[in-house]
């Protein structure tokens, strides 16, 4: 692998939110996807940042998704809102989204709000930071394209199904859970492809479900394995909370689910089947003052923190961290040094630049 | 392993009963926590049922925990609730608790309570299931003692804090998820000690934090993995997940959290401090008619069940299922043929039964 390209992380987002611009997006929204992309790769998890623009801005030019989408609320109560997404961009859907949780979150104590007829939405650690300084826990999740197979399974039945959730916190830094609910994501397997190196047992199972360490065998309708990988690791836990996802994205919500979730980069095994609308996800929204005083609760937590932070690792190890550390000194760096980008990726938004362009 | 003895379901919740009133639990109380417990066995979940009554009945003689608790909510919103258990039996302060949310979640659209001060409360997916009929989502966590390592960490020091969510259905039976959040309960590492087997690798660690398959170095201050057990199965996801819930019941709640959740048969290697009181839960509740018709959403979780349980397993394994079908179909046997127990079980049963009630 060659060295990253870095790029000022203020030109990245102008350069992304003018692609999106020129596939009419209105500014605003494309200002917000951008952000959303960019934060990703400041986070080091590139495999949802602008490597994905090109996916976007090509659904938009062929009408796959709604430049200028309305999202609207469909049902309506204090607690509780549906919203139908519109076909718009998933990540100006999700922020409005999550924005209504929140508001109803602090107002009403605890709050959810559903969404159908979306789509991919980029890191779900996005949304949730956004009600730390309002003192809300957030939870976003989203159902995804049908990757993951079954505990015991051989068909792609679920998607890699991410959630996350944020803690706000005192004086420490906020405790931020942004994970996918397969053994490993989609990217892992796309490097190794890219890399042409094999995977480690325990993440892929070829068509028959029998694990496997060539990403090729991904490829031809092998499926990604739970987390657990197997019955001796519980991937039948893996399983659940997989489902568990899927059930509040889809069937709660109206949007597609399972298998029948569009898939624009990997087919499923399974016949389509139009069971909803779209991508669907859920944000929840948990005030802290509901539940106690919040000088008391800050200190629970920073106390928490460093508890968990100050005990000894295995010997060879840095030192401990909690959730979220490592995307914080992710993009702590890469606000220094800019936005790594590998150069495939940097080749292929230069192309798209040329593309949206032309001189 | 010999052969189990059954005992007909009543006969076994009237003796746990018996055994809980002897100890001065009052009735009603006494007849609750004797439910959980057995249901516990019916479903097959053999580590949180009886076998647990002489622990249980224990702690109510020295006064480790209250007989004659009043649990009573100390902080009240119309969508938060928060409750101190009065170190009440937990099985009873958690019966309490999840009724307040599911009835408020039924009014409200949505809520959560939360516990401190509390006990062991037995299974978690009993609660949830409590709710369907309601047409509720339930959610129950707990956090327990500290037997399980941070991601790279040598130290028990979180719980195996389980999770259970309860979906309800129309015409196919309920999606009904219960974990433990670690690689797997402590009761797989009693049951190795107790035959004097090995485990599989990748379920504990040694003092080290190297993985090990001797039950006996889990005792020697080793520790339970994280589900994914190591950073190739992504065991960052299993701390988070652990560390998730431990905050939703700690730090959010009041009570214990970490390592020093109060440990009545594995000591913790920290040193104790007392951060809270006693154990934590969270109950949450969505009602699915704030959502969406509950018809149209009976129809939906129904294809969603049915789609999921018709795709083909790896050639020699049994149809696929979906969360809560293994328990089901276990308490339907055990209904049928009684309740099943390990000899050892039954021998410590009628040795307390001889302590309780002396002729």
């Amino acid at each position: 692998m060659t060295e990253p390209i870095r790029i000022e992380s203020n030109s990245l987002r102008e350069f992304v939110a003018n692609v999106l611009q020129k596939s009419f997006v209105p500014e605003s929204d494309s200002l917000l996807a951008a952000d959303v992309l960019c934060t990703a790769d400041e986070w080091g998890i590139r495999s949802h940042g602008v490597s994905r623009l090109r996916s976007y801005y090509e659904m938009l030019q062929n009408g796959r998704i709604k430049a200028i989408a309305k999202p609207r609320i469909v049902r309506d109560n204090p607690t509780v809102a549906v919203i139908d997404g519109d076909n718009g961009l998933g990540m100006v859907v999700a922020a409005a989204a999550s924005k209504i949780a929140f508001d109803r979150g602090a107002s009403m104590g605890a709050a959810w709000v559903s969404v159908f007829n979306s789509n991919h939405f980029g890191i779900a650690g996005y949304y949730v930071v956004k009600g730390l300084e309002r003192q809300l826990i957030g939870i976003a999740m989203t159902n995804t394209p049908a990757v993951v197979s079954q505990f015991l399974g051989t068909e792609r039945m679920l998607g890699t199904n991410p959630i996350a959730v944020a803690f706000p916190a005192g004086k420490e830094p906020a405790v931020v859970i942004d994970m996918a609910t397969s053994a490993v994501s989609l990217g892992v397997v796309e490097n190794a492809l890219r890399e042409g190196t094999m995977l480690p047992p325990g993440v892929i199972a070829s068509a028959t479900g029998t694990w496997s360490t060539d990403p090729h065998d991904f490829v031809n309708n092998g499926s990604l394995l739970p987390l657990g990988s197997n019955s001796l690791g519980s991937a039948h836990k893996g399983y659940c909370l997989t489902a568990l996802i899927d059930i509040f994205c889809g069937p709660l919500s109206g949007a597609q689910w399972g298998p029948f979730v569009s898939a624009f980069r990997t087919p499923a095994t399974n016949s389509f089947r139009q069971v909803g609308k779209g991508i669907g996800h859920l944000f929840g929204a948990l005030s802290v003052g509901a539940f106690t005083e919040i000088d008391t609760y800050h200190e629970r937590i920073d106390d928490w923190i460093r508890t968990m932070r100050s005990s000894p690792p295995i010997v060879g190890n840095p030192p401990l961290v909690i959730p979220g550390d490592p995307e914080r000194n992710a993009a702590q760096l890469n606000r220094a040094l800019g936005i790594p980008l590998d150069q495939t990726v940097a080749l292929d938004l230069e192309r798209l630049a040329r593309a949206v362009c032309p001189l």
